[in-house]
């Protein structure tokens, strides 16, 4: 192999140069499918250019730059450069910047890669406009359908079909991004933590061994609105006090299968001081690395639901609003990761992701892997979020070494 | 006293007609000093001038129509005509109709009244769209402070001053209302009850003491907002289990002290299925008749808040958003409310109003006594509101009696 001179310096200042473009005193304002979020890509474009590759859009708007090498298929690299509003600098775009990082690199050298390197950036990772968080990546891999978006609207009203139109993508032609897949062999995202644990730890890089999986329910009580004032406690069906009562049972599941669980979102209905509420709806958000544990998880959630709503006289109904299973890393390439985050003195233990990153998804096509960076605070999507320089640059370089492990293991 | 012939029947003819003006299929419509509210004016005042009254607005929108009688102060006689957006046809209305039924009863004798007999029809009794109920009755009883309210705006975010100065009110003259009382010596209400005790004792109407003491606050709640996916349950500060715990508290509070305890309203932030509640507002509700259970009460939803709080690594923040102390109604004029009650088969003992009422302002500076007629199924405030006839009939006959027996026993 040829030498290739590596700078994550520079990636870390076009990091700083699109937070300049595309952020402001409240954050990272690239919405997928919008205004910023476009300059973020043609400020990619640019710097694309500048090391003469055309970046191309796929039918479900991701975009794709390759570097061609000695062999087929290619390694991918990317993430997604769209961000939540008022989002962090570094969600998503780190990933991308340090894959451009890596053909910059490698177009720097005497001979091309081994196999071809190809830059993916992944369209609205985020979710944060429609509620469908994967868009571009789930397209890919073959599990976007879209007659179950087709509804979506945004908070202006407007539908999703048209607003992917004004971006160029037809969603019913959407799922043809699929046939992505048959120049890509492996996968690799370098991503943030988003979580307090390698900043507990003080690790500067991990290996990634998965995804949690998540079972994310919407609950909602149906009591009888009534007077505050005139309405006697042993009368009463209150709606709001049985959803709080399954966000109090919920927060207690862990402790006994491990995960996370969340009750983030709860609207009473009339939602007034002076009335009884007579309608609750409760979001529960449970997350576990194991199958099985997931799944008792949901069960416990579901029967503290049923006793709470039946303590109160309530009728209760479930609706999904997104699951997904617990997606396991490829071993090969999480082997690999573990190789180079060693070197780099980081975690030695593999760790999963409580987030969902575009991998997961990859995962389910392609052999794929992930590194994380430690978060500062634990903090991400809001302006602080934020990691250490020195952590940052052992990070990028920890991607570029396991580029180079991957190109030589399987060249 | 001459005979007097008085038409319940009318009344409630006129009740019907109202809500056939005024209201739709969702409910009753007249939201105060809006459209709707003027044209159930507009058609009081045709009916008042059936029987040759012509109304005068005071200086807080509050309708006065006087019947001369052979000697002052006159006796007040009324309620509201203004109702929440869908809303019931009775609560308000009911009481001014039932005025007017005795005025027009009076005007059709061969004598005047014993004394001056004067139908008042209270504004913006319900404070359903500025959040400040009782408006026109405590400019009456001098306990309107313009300042207080002079930052109030709609939910289109007009100003009250604006759109009282559309209806011809001046804010700062409001008080001047308060001139009012010079001419009056005693006030009576009909109500329905919009509670379900009277259904459930199968009674017709009862004698009202007082209303309840209340004290409504507002909590808030400041942990921090995290990811939902990558935030370890016990590094959380989540400040929605915080304000479910409090609710939940505040549900047990009654049980020991009497009263009633809502948590009518809760709003989380950011408000997202995938985020940690970061911040969390509750409102809580207490009432009660004794104002030293009242108090013990308001102590101990703070006690539980803050230790919710606590537990939870929250700040925590209270705001007033009312307070009222237990009025008791005047004693003379309830034992004459027992005495008619009784005549009429109602209830034996006088009840507690559960719910606020202009009489309970009028009370701070005047005799002031109530009648309730049972609400069908407790309902109050929604377009089931409802009386049975018969009950209706009773009710506004008992109120009839009762002016009766407060202008002889005052003669």
């Amino acid at each position: 192999m040829s030498l290739v001179i590596f700078n994550a310096s520079r990636v870390i200042e076009d990091l700083r140069e699109l937070d300049r473009r595309t952020g402001d005193v409240n954050g990272a304002q690239r919405l997928c499918w919008g205004t910023k979020w476009r300059e973020a890509r043609a400020y990619l474009t640019e710097l694309l250019a500048e090391i003469g590759i055309e970046p191309e859009l796929d039918e479900a708007g991701n975009l794709w730059a390759r570097l061609e090498g000695e062999s087929k298929p290619g390694l991918a690299l990317g993430s997604h450069l769209d961000s939540v509003p008022d989002g962090g600098w570094l969600d998503g775009a780190l990933g991308v910047m340090a894959a451009l990082g890596v053909l910059r690199a490698w177009t720097g050298a005497a001979e091309p890669p081994p196999r071809d390197l190809v830059l993916v950036d992944w369209a609205d990772e985020e979710g944060a406009r429609f509620g469908r968080s994967l868009f571009g990546s789930s397209a890919f891999a073959g599990t976007l359908e879209p007659a179950e978006v087709r509804d979506l609207r945004d908070s202006d009203g407007r539908a999703i079909a048209d607003v992917l139109k004004e971006n160029g993508v037809d969603l019913d032609r959407a799922p043809r991004a699929a046939a992505q897949q048959d120049g890509i062999g492996g996968y690799l995202e370098l991503h943030i933590e988003q979580g307090p644990l390698l900043e507990r730890e003080r690790i500067s890089v991990a290996a990634v061994s998965g995804c949690t999986g998540i079972e994310r329910k919407r609950f909602t009580f149906r009591g009888q609105a009534s007077h505050a004032g005139t309405t006697p406690m042993d009368q009463r069906r209150d709606a709001g006090l049985a959803a709080a009562a399954t966000a109090l049972a919920a927060e207690r599941i862990p402790a006994a299968e491990g995960g996370v669980a969340t009750a983030g979102a709860l609207t009473l209905r009339p939602g007034i001081p002076t009335a009884v509420p007579g309608e609750a709806v409760l979001t529960v958000d449970l997350r576990n690395p194991d199958a099985a544990a997931l799944a008792r998880m949901l069960e416990v959630a579901r029967v503290a639901a049923r006793a709470a709503a039946t303590q109160r006289g309530c009728e209760l109904s479930e609706e999904p609003i997104w699951r997904i299973d617990p997606i396991g890393f490829d071993e090969e390439l999480v082997d690999l990761a573990l190789d180079v985050t060693h070197d780099a003195a980081g975690r030695g233990e593999a760790m999963t992701s409580g987030a969902l990153h575009d991998a997961a998804e990859v995962a389910r096509v392609l052999p794929a892997a992930m590194l994380f960076c430690p978060s500062k605070a634990g903090i991400s999507h809001a302006k602080e979020e934020d990691t250490a320089e020195p952590d940052l640059k052992i990070g990028i370089e920890t991607l570029m070494a396991l580029v180079g492990k991957v190109l030589s293991a399987r060249d």
